[in-house]
């Protein structure tokens, strides 16, 4: 697994494949979707007489689960395709990973603050503020793998890689443009964030035709 | 696995299978299980004298931790079977997955929902809705699969197919006649949903003899 | 893998083995393992200068923590060897499998109610009821399996199998009998649960001497 | 799997590798690292008006979060590492893994604490000594594999395995010795385990490079 680079020190072998870090990495993904519930709660002491008001008042905080389980699951669905191009792992490939799973399990608390502020600019910024981050350590595990990383399967297809890079970077430019928005119309940048999906996929989808 | 549908563009070959995608759901489905108990909550400042009583007062959530458990586990019962017959995926068949991760994700918050107030129509209608949309979204993949989405196993028995599909379509219907049962008789709504574990049974056992 | 027992209506063929069953219980294990530790939090409010007296306080909590999960991981030990000797599931495994998890996924509820109320008769012996539920749930797998299921490995050594059996019946037994003592005595009982360990380790020795 | 030693009553056979072991050891950490972003909340009633004061005031919260995040990476990097080298497991290797797993599961716990009373004696030194206590159990498997326990795998090149077994001996000298800095200077303290992480990698291609 590892012809094209010769092995530097400190470096594990990635004789058993990528097995146990995707399984981390799955793991990860797995929880920080399902820990988004947690923020959705009724107020304490919520009357029987109220009930219905209260749950049609969590309103936001519906439409932040939605948002960012979509957001995570975008960022699974590019994980998931990044490390199919990926033949092994150096101690960096290991640490860009971490850095976008700390950022991945971060992303249930700015969607608590978006559920709850996000009709303010800061809480929408702040919530962008992650977006963007995560984008971009999204992107980092390939851009180092194809680059300096060295560790792609050589048998890969260079367009996808080279799709897949464009999409992330892409992806980060977006996100940093709608900050200022949010700090300026809060409800337009989460139309914004929403508009995301189907953009990428159009993107995708370009890439591919062009090759 | 690809052998029945050309490719499209923007689509994700299944060359490693579906492991991946099943060990995110496994992850989500036993998260959701397990988040069920958070629920579960002494009030603050319980003493040690109304211990007893703060124990027994409790049964409302314990009702609907064992529901929520059992509706959770069945959902991924189907999840599983519905896997076996298929050889592949694709983007539509992943979001509609994510679909359904995210419904069973959120069944948590109804279970806290019902264990408060299950007593009152509002809050057994909430569940029964929620009931209704992850059983139309636990059918979904099957019906993309099977249809538009070409992407069953080629040597699946058509039988088994047919009988997820129907067995699917009716718990949705059923749960949807519970739904103004919930709104006029919360606790006999309960009893209607416990009834869907034995009559899934004796359906799929129906299903199987007629062939 | 369904050489001994011809297959059954309704039955799921375990035609991939019995992977992903167990994987969502591995799921389960590890994440009510881990939710342990939400139980054990600082007072609200507590000051710099209280810190240290509300990290003492915390002992009983630390003790309930050590205690649980200890007692997961050793349920799970025992899963991990039954399913061993399996060769496949059918519905009734699947749901006797369920059981079991239901009652690991709500450990945390009664360690946090013995690490907040370890000294009440009470608090004592509602944890230990729910050890004896669990226990007896730990062992249905293998008993339903051994018996009517037929669902054991050809191969499987029965001296095995009847050690492991042996030892889930003599679990149950053992703590039943704590029961009383704890609704007596709540820290003698406490005391034989840890002596349950050691006592485990030393039956399946003897069991195997013996053959 | 079992050359090198005779089989002891009351062993596990390791007929099918380590692969349920390692399985849950990555739920646990995954579900541990995700389970830290809990103890970052907003202050209940925060207003919108002091929405970015309360954000920036729970800067010691992210410190803290950031921190045990990569403390926890490198547990499951080294645990990673370490069960590489082994070729089976008996019941003292798995209590030893569960020793590390339930330190590992209880960090949310001191997290939460050094972000909230970081700035305190009492509060960093607490932190430490789970450290410390991590670290040598972080590497007891290893220490008893090689040693004792005789389950390392015929083929492993020693000087790796001595090399892991300094490292994690060095990490809890280290630990050990940011106590009292703990009790003297909180934030060296912190400081100090910050700069662990360089010099762990420092000192792992010191020792590959002398072999």
């Amino acid at each position: 697994v590892t012809e094209e680079r010769p092995l530097r020190e400190g470096d594990e072998v990635a004789d058993e494949g990528l097995g146990r870090l995707l399984a981390l990495a799955d793991g990860v993904f797995a929880i920080a979707l399902t820990l988004l519930v947690i923020e959705i709660a009724l107020p304490e002491g919520t009357s029987d007489a109220r009930l219905g008001a209260a749950l049609v008042a969590l309103g936001p905080r519906y439409f932040a689960y939605v948002l960012s389980f979509a957001v995570i699951a975008r960022f699974w669905i590019a994980h998931h395709r990044v490390f199919r191009y990926i033949r092994g792992y150096d101690d960096t490939l290991i640490w860009l990973n971490f850095l976008l799973l700390m950022l991945v399990a971060f992303l249930p608390f700015p969607t608590s603050v978006l559920g709850a502020h996000g009709n303010t600019p800061t809480g929408a910024a702040f919530y962008g503020a992650v977006l963007v981050s995560t984008s971009a350590a999204s992107g980092a595990p390939l851009w180092y793998a194809a680059g300096r990383g060295r560790l792609l399967r050589p048998d890969v297809d260079r367009r996808l890689v080279r799709q897949s890079r464009i999409s992330s970077l892409a992806s980060t430019v977006y996100f940093t443009v709608t900050l200022p928005v949010a700090l300026l119309a809060p409800y337009v940048a989460m139309g914004l964030w929403l508009l995301w999906f189907p953009m990428v996929r159009v993107l995708m989808t370009r890439l591919t035709r062009r090759g």
